[in-house]
This record gives C-alpha cells, sequence and structure tokens, in this order.
C-alpha cells in the first residue's frame, strides 16, 4: 500500500495518524506540494492517478483512494480495529460531524492553494493572507471548542480513545501553530491535542519527522 | 425527525434529496440564511442546536447532526433502502471520494459566508465575487469531470443507480447555474444531472420547490 502525501499537507497527516493507530505498514510516497506553477500534485503523471490534483491519495493494490474521510472509512473497514469511530449511531455521527467540519468548514479555506489563488488573482499581501487564515482558524475553532463542551468528550474528542476526530483536529492545530493563532480561547482543543501527541501515532507522524521534510519557506 | 435547512442551500439540498431517494418524511423547519449579521443560523437560541452555525441539522430524537457527510452517513445505517453508497469497497470509496470532493474543495469556497468575508474584509466587489466564485466552480467541475470519465460511471455517477455522489452533484450544479457558469466544457456532468433531475427525488427537492423559497436578491 502506497501513500502519496506531502508532510507539512495536514490532509496527509491526518491519514498518517490513522494507519498509525491502526498499525498498518505502507510506503511512504513524497508529493511535494510548493509555490512553483510545476508543483508535483499537478504534474500529469500524477493528475492520472488523482485527477483532484492533491494530496493524500491511497494506493491499495487497483483501488485508489483521494479525500481523507473516504481513506479514513476506508482503513476503518478494512482494518477495523481499532476502531476509528464509535460503533453506536450517534457517537459515529457525532464524530463524523467534527472530522467533516474541520474537512469542509476550516482546511480548505486557510490553504495554500487558495493562498495562492488569493495573492496571485486578487493582490493578497502577506498581511491580508495572515488575516485571512487567522480569521477562518478562529470561526472554525469557536465552532469546534463549543462542539467539545460536551459530556461525551473524554481525554479524547469522543470517550477515552482516540477517534477520526483526533486524526483532523490535531494536524489543523499544527496548520494553526504555523499560522501562529493563538490557542488560549480553545482551552478543550488544546487539552486534547496535548493529550493526542502523548502517543506515537500522533507525535511519530508530524511533519517533522516525515523523510520528505525541510523547513517552511515563506510564500 | 426535523430537517432544519434553507431553500437556497446546496447542503441542505442534498440531504433532502438523500431523505426523498429513502422515502423518509420529516417536518421542513426553515433557517433563513442572509446577509444580515441576525441571520437565522448565527442566533443564539439556533446555535445552541448548532455550534456550527450552519444548515442543515437533522434532529432524530436526541441526535443532532450537522455536516452533510454525517447526515448521509445515518441516513444510509437507519434506513438503508436504497443504499446511498456501493456495497463493494472499491465503489463506496469512489462515490465517497467525489462527494467528499464537492463537500470539501469546491462548496465551502464560493459560498455565502466566505464570500460576505471578502465583501467586508477585503473590499471585494461584485465583478471579483463573480470570479472568485467562478473560478473554483471551474477547477472544481475540471476535476468532477475528469472523475466522471471513468467506466464506473453509467446514467449517474457510479452506475444506474443514484448514490450519495449525484446528491452532491446536482445542488453543486444548481449553484453553478445561479452563478452563470457556463457547464459546455463538463458533458458528463450535464448528462448526469440532466438524468438525476428527472427523478422526483431531485426536482422535486430543488430550492424553488421549497416552502421557504423566495427569489434571490444580491449580496
Amino acid at each position: 500500500m502506497k501513500l502519496y502525501n506531502f508532510h507539512r499537507s495536514s490532509a496527509s497527516y491526518r491519514v498518517r495518524i490513522a494507519l498509525a493507530l491502526k498499525g498498518v505498514e505502507y510506503e511512504y510516497v513524497p508529493i511535494k506540494l510548493s509555490v512553483d506553477p510545476q508543483s508535483e500534485q499537478l504534474r500529469p503523471d500524477y493528475a492520472a492517478l488523482n485527477p483532484q490534483r492533491m494530496v493524500p491519495l491511497l494506493e491499495d493494490g487497483p483501488v485508489r483512494i483521494s479525500q481523507t474521510l473516504a481513506i479514513i472509512d476506508y482503513l476503518d473497514r478494512r482494518w477495523p480495529e481499532p476502531p476509528l469511530y464509535p460503533a453506536d449511531d450517534a457517537g459515529r455521527s457525532r464524530v463524523m460531524s467534527i472530522a467533516a467540519y474541520i474537512a469542509s468548514e476550516i482546511q480548505p479555506l486557510p490553504c495554500l492553494r487558495v493562498e495562492l489563488h488569493l495573492r496571485d488573482a486578487f493582490g493578497f499581501d502577506r498581511q491580508k493572507l495572515s488575516a485571512w487564515r487567522t480569521h477562518w482558524i478562529d470561526v472554525g475553532f469557536s465552532a469546534v471548542e463549543q462542539m467539545l463542551s460536551s459530556p461525551d468528550t473524554g481525554r479524547f474528542c469522543h470517550g477515552d480513545q482516540p477517534t477520526a476526530a483526533d486524526c483532523y483536529l490535531v494536524p489543523q492545530v499544527s496548520n494553526a501553530r504555523r499560522a501562529r493563532v493563538d490557542l488560549t480561547p480553545y482551552p478543550n482543543i488544546a487539552r486534547i491535542v496535548a493529550a493526542c501527541l502523548e502517543l506515537p501515532a500522533f507525535s511519530g507522524t508530524v511533519a517533522e519527522a516525515m523523510p520528505d521534510h525541510e523547513p517552511m519557506t515563506a510564500h
């Protein structure tokens, strides 16, 4: 099995965590995202594998899957233990709602391809990009913080075992830290992320630990 | 069961289609999204139900679910017939990937809350907003069109029965038509949407057929 991914992509990191929680081995195929118009995810050979021109992409024999919610759903069916979604319907829905909120309403806005477009098509400078990034992370984390103010929250986002929700939360917080967002207003988020990072599945799959890691350059 | 939703919200329309395909009755609770700072999804009583402050929200007894991927997953488990995901792993992953791509990479960019922020925080005028909207719909539809150029595509996005992928595609095309995006470059998309709209589950749940429908006003 191959995971086409990029060390600093938060979507890639979600899947690395899920694979690590399940103890599944895979081949790490780096796809370098950059500000270059020839950035690797846009090249024809990769676009033929993944028309979405994004990372990550999971390849398991003849099956190729893009989009992290679909990849994690697949992993959870193929390797059921430990489960990444609770067995009860209400718990499963809560975990998936948190994951999908991060996937659809936070991450897509302050991401590289959108920021490049704001810069190139609308002349956003660093200050405007920073304001854009901070705004959407704050809007998103306010909602997540409120969702986590629930008796269903435990040591992790849902109870005392990591679930898919944690696989989404921790990478989004890595992004937020890079963007220097103040996490003080989000004590539940900060506490849960700290608990996650005590586990090797989370701390061992961070960008800095990946084979393609290199220091960030500004764009 | 209640569906808090808004006639013109494409995310709401996805769930209306899914409920109609399954023949499930529900109470339609309109939540009016508007450019008003007191827009209904932001009011404290609704935010207490849904901290994400978005529509749709499904309420089934004590279970409340936001995010369409989580809602459709729930509906598909609670009312398995007709299934909205194929039974085979590869098919399920393909359908979920198309749905999640639309949910995470297309819809969140040219949507009301983002466009209001671009207008209010960055001074985007109508022309810039239109360029923003058209750009992301075109980027997204190019990818979807390529994904649909597959032998797995049939009368619908996956084979000859509607799936979750169609529940996402048709509302996104409604949005694109409102934005006057030219669909000529996307013949697979146009053909499949036409096939879907021959079914009452799709044509009977459009914005214009909803009890809260009113003509669009510009923002």
